[in-house]
């Protein structure tokens, strides 16, 4: 069976929702898992210099217009939260909690979580917030406290991000297949003739 | 008749290459004309503070691998230039002036250009390139170093820099269809899209 796909993204990323939405049944119609690898999006920048969507000259006022654009290209859901962009350690740090337990339910927290961003626009830095998200998975409040408090869990995520920064990813999403990297929800039509065509 | 679509872009740049390829078929596919607007990205970059991709930590290496294989995947002939990116004032104040003169031959000299420069791999920020290019279309080089000499070409060439800056163009290729932008030749079916529907 051949590796799984990575997927790296942002939970504060819209058009990682996008690709999010999407990655799965594209992979699956290859016979293709797909590994979701949330990280923070920030701690990259801090390497790169990189700078959110919304505080770049011009290209912010563009990007407002084409987010919108590409969700009804793509036939998704999409709102713009006026909280834009948060921070993402403690739904990332519930994520890696929940996927040393119980990796289905990491994942569908994870579609969870960006549904409650980019769909219901929701503030998803917020406790109360992901603790919601993770109430209708049945888990308890209790728990997703317990996790983005663990020691344990806070390193892994640190780690994360210095193996997503080692692997050349800069932005999100980015998708890597046996190797070869994607960035930006654009590159599903490429991704999905690799898939088909094993490269190209 | 609607208006024409309006095709930015600079000379030195390989997605603007790309597009280049693909827009004028696209567009007269759906009975549209193209208007060609080159311009100097650079001078958009000391306003918004972008900088050309191979500088760009992570995203620069990245790019190189995306440019390959966006070409193979278009099935576009493309070949990364040793200098790159390089200045394209000279270019741009040619291509203006065959404009003035005979828009169809200004339109030859820019895929000339672009061919020259990605295809060739030849440095198009030279005299001698460009006078080469000029001369397979019978326009002599004496013309090609007045027009890089000429005051209002010169002047001309700033006022284009500024329209596109004032149209909020700060990338290259950008595609201007009735008042919506379009930032980048992976958004090519989100075009079609556009024109076989009059928006989405």
């Amino acid at each position: 069976m051949a590796d799984p796909i990575d997927f790296w993204f942002d939970f504060s990323s819209p058009y990682g929702y996008m690709m999010a939405e999407r990655i799965d049944t594209l992979a699956a119609k290859h016979g293709r898992e797909v590994k979701w690898r949330p990280f923070l999006l920030g701690a990259v920048f801090k390497h790169t210099g990189g700078q959110p969507l919304p505080s770049q000259p011009m290209k912010g006022p563009y990007s407002k217009h084409d987010l919108a654009r590409s969700a009804r290209f793509l036939g998704l859901p999409f709102t713009m939260p006026e909280a834009f962009p948060v921070s993402t350690h403690q739904a990332c740090r519930v994520f890696y909690w929940l996927e040393s337990r119980n990796p289905r339910l990491a994942h569908e927290f994870a579609i969870g979580v960006f549904h409650a961003y980019f769909v219901d626009g929701r503030d998803i830095s917020q406790m109360d917030v992901l603790e919601g998200v993770a109430g209708k998975l049945d888990i308890a409040p209790e728990a997703v406290a317990g996790a983005t408090a663990d020691d344990a869990v806070k390193a892994h995520l640190r780690e994360v991000c210095e193996v997503a920064i080692a692997s050349g990813v800069f932005g999100s999403p980015f998708v890597v297949i046996d190797g070869e990297p994607f960035w930006g929800v654009d590159r599903l039509p490429q991704i999905e003739r690799w898939l088909e065509q094993g490269g190209f």
